[in-house]
């Protein structure tokens, strides 16, 4: 069995009650969701449809994308291995720190894995810097926007700068914007019409809390490479209940948009509250924080029930780095309630 | 997108009103799955456990093997296409007609195929003869027990110098015995214990008609064998309403006794039928039936609104064939009838 290294193990972890290792949205699923999976239930017996023909046209009229761009997957993760089992690069570049599911996958193709470092007293941003690693030879460079654990978007101007570049070489890039909708940030879907070596990577899992049916999709007009990402694995990879579930959130009105202000307000509510506490909050958009601070921060809060993200198992990072996602008013104030016993004694 | 091969296609053919090309359980889901399924909606928000610790538990205890023997998937197809990715095999054998992922998940990692042709006037009876294939540098090789289009189960004594021949020459055998339940057929599983290159592969999609939900695993005593095909995708594969209606499938009392004695009677019944009307039916045990006959049937069923399955794509078999799933009796009377209606103008 492998080994697990993400947050939200709450299953090894039966006495959490307040999980803020996991990033999805804090108002759950939409109401609406929950209503279309229950009346459903009878459309399980039957073989997914293959194609997700309804869902594509969903996602189609939701990110302004002709549907044959799109290809779904068992959750964004699916697609990560599927990509690299289609394209078998033997050269790519990561970020780092970053989700380490990339890593991983590229592995299994036995690709050899460059890193490009995020520096601390840089406050984890992207610059230009990586263009030098840009070289012919890269055949995928995976970004991630806002990348994960750092919560940073990557500024436009950098943004078109490395696309342009590694369109330039041929290399590939997966932009993972998973998180994109939680920010104001800008998607590089803008660039899919000119530069067909790039692959937009999106999910239902966090925006709408739907991590326990595993639904992501890809967008990307290289039909090519979207065939071959197809054929890299078996056909009924969506399940029905994903389907469903998928298209019911497409039409919960203004989720996002509701979800955006509530982070943007906890965001800086539960920055500012660790600041006070005298913790080290690197700056960030996301619906999670990166925080630095030197006690032992993961075992102390587990101790009280609550479950936060330590950031050792990340490449470029240590014992001293977690993760904590935005929630609630009253589950960021337990959190920093908990915090301040621990520091308080 | 990729050219889909299999039946219940019936997002395609919406016009239909019974289909007889999908191999599901014809009594559906048992109760118990979908009143589990209905109460447990508000889980579907959490991030499955990686682990499948609980529905593993339940497998162990229902197939009588080790905890640490079991992977689950994404349905048994996730898991053909992960051990193709794992091994990596260059050579492998499959059988001729029979399930064509085996063939496409080969594929994928560009492994020479090898083929054994199952013949029509041995009315496709798995013999010894396939030794004579079974040489050294065959990595692996893939039975389907019962196979899939013919429903020939394997012969006990074939299967027994299969295994051995393969265990010496160091190939991995996958047995696919995603359809035994519903016959009296031996599982392999019986030699898992003395053949570490033995994977038994089975899925809930038939017995328990939970095609939408994706719910397959695979049977191993070689634990390094697993551990690859776990790390050969994301770690949350399976979600969380199928790993739930995995472990309610697994407690509905004697459902696949239940489910035997209904597939016997009822193969009985449309065999007969269909033998009288003309047509060619094979001998088979599994809960579908291999048809040959001269007349277009598929499209003159199609018309009726009665989707069967073509077999013309199936590498050894021709426009001729067709397979039809057993079904309840007043489904096989519709059937049958409307057979007769096409047969007789």
């Amino acid at each position: 069995m492998q080994r697990y290294e993400h947050g939200g193990d709450i299953y090894a972890n039966p006495h959490v009650t307040l999980d803020f290792s996991v990033n999805t949205n804090p108002m759950g699923m939409p109401a609406a969701v929950g209503q279309e999976l229950l009346s459903r239930v009878a459309e399980y017996a039957r073989y997914p449809d293959p194609a997700c023909r309804e869902l594509r046209a969903a996602i189609s009229l939701h990110e302004n994308v002709p549907q044959d761009w799109i290809l779904c997957g068992n959750g964004a993760a699916d697609l990560i291995y599927r990509l690299c089992y289609a394209v078998k690069p033997r050269k790519a570049l990561v970020l780092a720190p970053t989700f380490s599911e990339y890593e991983r996958a590229l592995e299994q193709v036995d690709c050899q894995v460059m890193y490009h470092m995020l520096k601390a007293d840089n406050q984890f941003a992207l610059t230009s810097e990586i263009e030098k690693q840009l070289i012919p030879g890269i055949d995928m460079l995976f970004l991630c926007h806002p990348n994960n654990p750092t919560g940073r978007l990557i500024q436009a101007d950098v943004m078109g700068h490395i696309l342009h570049r590694a369109s330039e070489n041929g290399t590939i890039v997966i932009i993972d914007e998973c998180f994109l909708d939680f920010t104001d940030g800008l998607s590089a879907k803008q660039y899919l019409n000119n530069m067909p070596t790039i692959v937009v990577l999106k999910a239902f899992t966090k925006m709408y809390s739907l991590a326990g049916l595993r639904l992501g999709y890809l967008l990307t007009a290289d039909r090519t490479l979207l065939d071959k990402t197809s054929n890299a694995a078996q056909c009924w990879s969506v399940s029905v209940p994903a389907q469903i579930a998928g298209r019911a959130a497409l039409t919960s009105a203004n989720w996002p948009q509701k979800t955006r202000r509530l982070i943007a307000e906890e965001h800086h509510f539960l920055s500012e509250g660790l600041c006070e506490l005298g913790i080290t909050v690197f700056p960030g958009d996301a619906n999670f924080l990166l925080l630095r601070c030197k006690i032992p921060l993961y075992e102390l809060l587990l101790q009280k029930g609550i479950l936060i993200r330590a950031c050792e198992n990340f490449r470029g990072l240590d014992w001293s780095y977690f993760r904590v996602s935005v929630r609630q008013r009253s589950e960021n104030n337990r959190l920093l309630q908990a915090i301040k016993e621990i520091i308080r004694g």
